[in-house]
């Protein structure tokens, strides 16, 4: 931890901030003093300080963190990337990008193994499908609940794909453990410490979906909570910003392509992009999905429906197999250009 | 529900999108025809329209949703101010502004007493404090959980005064109503649905407060999933939002207090303001309190602690119950200005 | 500034930055070993060091810049505040707030007389109107140039009120400061660093308004250009700033009232709050006039139009005269509030 | 344009905004009564209708706009890509990528020379060179001015390549026009209407960066006073938005490549990709380059330097003419898989 004097604080002020920290937190410190301001350096481990607590104290007018938030997930202390391995596929790493599609919604068993099929020849790896919706407004469909799930992992066996389901609630994490391979924690529930450990302590791996107005750094700080579980098998998704600016918007999200290089070098985990919720419109899908790609993502992770238009929840969003097919396809062009660097 | 049509929009694409109307909603188009583009009006209700569906038609530019999506705490719909009575403390509508005071998090029941005595003769009329708090830190104090919930209860009624506490987790929605008399929904957990119909449910009223990221029509439409439970005695929180710009920030939210008018304007419910998390320093709290009831907020809630620097959680944020005392006494004032007008 | 070693920097790394600095800028670097990582202090001057460049160095995690981006107009290094006085008008201090006041647009000779005697007796003290407006409609109307320069003049004449116009242009900066008493600079072109330099060289107090994505560093960063040109009479504006969240806007911007007391706290200049353009809507413009001044503003600039509803441009924002005069007399009650304290 | 009635809205309401539309506009009025509102359809020119005034009527609750703002620049009008010429080389439609390097400022007349023949070495096809910098600090390289332009035009002929550098004065419009082939206007005055105005009267391209703040829809609007001047060679440039969340930052702005593929749909200009100021961070120029070609940018524009480190501005995200080579060679890869499609 760095503590910046004002630059009146007086000679009191600075002995004073000394003896706090080596009484409160048993640190030395070192003390630079410059031409108009003095700088004062901790030495020893900064989780025992509190940092708004020193910040209090007269003369002192900054305190940065110096030791990162997020230690156990990052790659200055472990820098080889995690692949996690889920029924054969692999995710993260050197590997293929994986690919994740499947619909917004399972709507009845004819629906999921439909498109299970499909997007299995398309050449999807892992197939999703929600069973309890996030939604807006208190009208829409909410989801087939555990009958979905029951029918997403039937499918899931049939073609032979692992599966990921969104958890929202902490009353259902063991329940949907029960039926899928990856659990996922939505986007809204990105600050739900409660439910990222819950879900983590079950032993599966869970992916991690960056909330719309967090930073990169917080992002990260709740995947350390999941690590901090003993479970480090998680995958990140970039799924979309708030967008900035007045007047009318295109989309509901921006998705924030160059997290993926940033996040590929802060931490040892695989980060994946949705371009489905990460842009809400159909027709910039085939076009983000090779940008992520581009930029390094591990994966992408696609809702697609054999009839988008006729889907439950999240039509315009969803693309056909056939979609499926010319991304993944593309992707995996532009993936060989990356590894041939 | 209005739809412009693209200006190159054939008349088959205008007849197209009528049929789709009338056939699969039951509702009656009215067509405008401009000099570029032309414009459909629904007749009907609209909350029986897939919005998004209608959108993808061939040679609709753009569909826009005319009813509101908060339309059971609308004031547009019920013009009169709600006031919420707990154990004779009123909240809302034309009384004194109500001041909610207490620390950040019960530490110990001696803590929780000696300070809902200090802020009972500053003036307080609610007493809050946290006993599961929510943190990005796993190494920071987590709260003391159902046995703080008690401490409160049980200094609640010592000092006459109803009680508020955050609920995080749906496991212990029905646990802390047992405790307390207000539930209260955090920033992080606004968009958390599960979470915040269960705590309606418990026929409490419930305080929500507005997520950092989250327009005003997003409050209001997770405000909306309350009152949809049956349960209108819904407090709204303004507790700032996500800076903008690049570099140093000074508090970590920004405090949006034209959020105030607006709210009252769009809902009957009560909306008060937290300075202590909206702005996150001790000494911006007293002129941003002031500014909040100028504003028109119907209460406060602020952080109190008789020594802030020692604190378990939230020192930086807490002020002095005598730095309450002269908060309540100013606002008081401002707010008998108010009242003149 | 502070350099900050990354966990593995080998002590080559570390001795390679000493030297670069030592041999470069001149410095004397302090080093701090901590249990994990290293930090080096530099004493002397940080102007004369390239930031960035320094970043570069092998084994440098993060550098943090000290001293501040804005030390000519920083209350660290001149603590009083400073008062700006105008043919008589004190603005700044704690003299008694100051009230701008006067159409958006000025429209004839006739409108901004009018206005000018309504406001006067309202009790405004500064008369405002734009010659010059900023548009994004290409048809909208664009003010009347030098012809309404000369107008206001001649109305702040008459009524004895000094005067303040937007210049929006380098080209035309000498020319506005032969007929008004401040220069105003909008929110657009708050980065625009010559016109805010050349403004500032015509020996006039000048009036900067904080761009809607700036923070509040960046904003004084820009004051510090004016101030450098030897010019330490400004007045700054805020004016609101980009909503966030997704969905219908209630306000084109969202003004921030705790900018307030943060930039009191960081700056001897005054600052003004502009309730018109940061609300966008009429009826929101009382209560957050009463808001800024309770949060410590010294005045407000409002625009003012016997006739809101004719006016040329930005109609929907601007009061009437007895408006404004009810906002002026309560907003003298609640500034008085606050210097008993 | 529509007008949505408040659901209490009077019949004397509807009637009064009819008359008035009618009277003031002479535009004809289509009613379509709603089970709880009633849509008014406005048939004629929207841009004779002064949008916020119509608001303000007794019984208007919103009043959509539905002609877009920038109909010049619109696709919706001319469907065909517009295909820029300068000295030979092709900037927009189904051409190759673009490439547009160099420094960020011009040091030298040797510095320029260099640099110019090691990127037309590497692929480059255009020149870019700063002469006049846009800084924050006041003490940092201000730019060789017309010096400057001279060097970079003289480097252009001597290697074939038209020339682009930034205008940031009105002042100076004329002089650097007859010196580079294409005027770019900064991100920092993209809502500078002057700037833009004089600039488009030139008869030469100009490129238009996307100020940080701005929506896609306000960026067009901005275009489209450009193109008011008569002059359609417009480059529209994307670099970067405000990054949203608390907490540390990894980069200055967020690079929105989504906003490719949309302003694509949105105009027929090209719209090409600042991944240098886009990231700040040299480390990502590689996959954010990528990753927008692959979302369909029609080029680049990169910041180069044959020794970064030395670089009198923006040393750190600058790359050497070796990097950039690899980045051109890959893109011409990514863009035929595109084409391929």
């Amino acid at each position: 931890m760095a503590i910046v004097m004002k630059p009146g604080a007086s000679e009191e002020d600075i002995k004073r901030v000394i003896r706090f920290v080596e009484e409160n937190y048993g640190l030395r410190v070192d003390v630079s003093r410059g031409e108009f301001q003095t700088l004062l350096g901790l030495i020893g481990d900064e989780d025992r300080v509190d940092f708004d607590r020193l910040a209090l104290l007269p003369g002192v007018e900054k305190a940065y963190r110096i030791t990162s938030p997020y230690r156990l997930v990052s790659r200055s202390f472990f820098p080889e990337d995690r692949v996690i391995e889920v029924k054969g596929v692999k995710i993260g790493g050197g590997n293929r990008p994986v690919f994740i599609a499947g619909p917004c919604a399972i709507e009845s068993r004819e629906q999921i193994f439909k498109i299970a099929r499909e997007v299995k020849e398309a050449g999807a790896d892992i197939l999703r499908g929600g069973a309890f919706k996030p939604r807006t407004s208190v009208h829409s469909f909410q989801g087939l609940g555990e009958e979905g799930l029951e029918h997403l992992a039937r499918a899931g066996e049939e073609f032979g794909m692992p599966t990921v389901s969104e958890v929202r609630s902490e009353k259902h994490v063991e329940m949907v453990a029960k039926y899928v391979d990856i659990l996922q924690i939505g986007a809204r529930n990105m600050y739900n410490q409660d439910l990222i450990e819950e879900a983590a302590r079950q032993k599966k791996p869970i992916l991690i979906k960056r909330n719309f107005g967090a930073s990169i750094e917080e992002f990260l700080s709740f995947a350390e909570r999941a690590a901090a579980q003993g479970n480090k098998d998680i995958i990140l998704c970039e799924r979309g910003i708030i967008p900035v600016g007045r007047g009318r918007q295109f989309t509901r999200y921006i998705l924030d392509l160059s997290a993926v290089p940033i996040i590929r070098g802060e931490t040892y985990l695989p980060i994946i992009v949705d371009p489905s919720h990460g842009t809400g419109r159909r027709d910039l899908i085939y076009s983000m999905s090779k940008a992520a790609i581009a930029a390094g993502a591990h994966g992408l992770m696609i809702e697609v429906h054999y009839n988008p238009n006729e889907a439950l929840s999240d039509g315009p969003q969803m693309i056909t197999p056939s979609e499926l097919k010319r991304i993944i396809d593309v992707c995996k062009r532009i993936y060989m250009l990356n590894s041939e660097d």
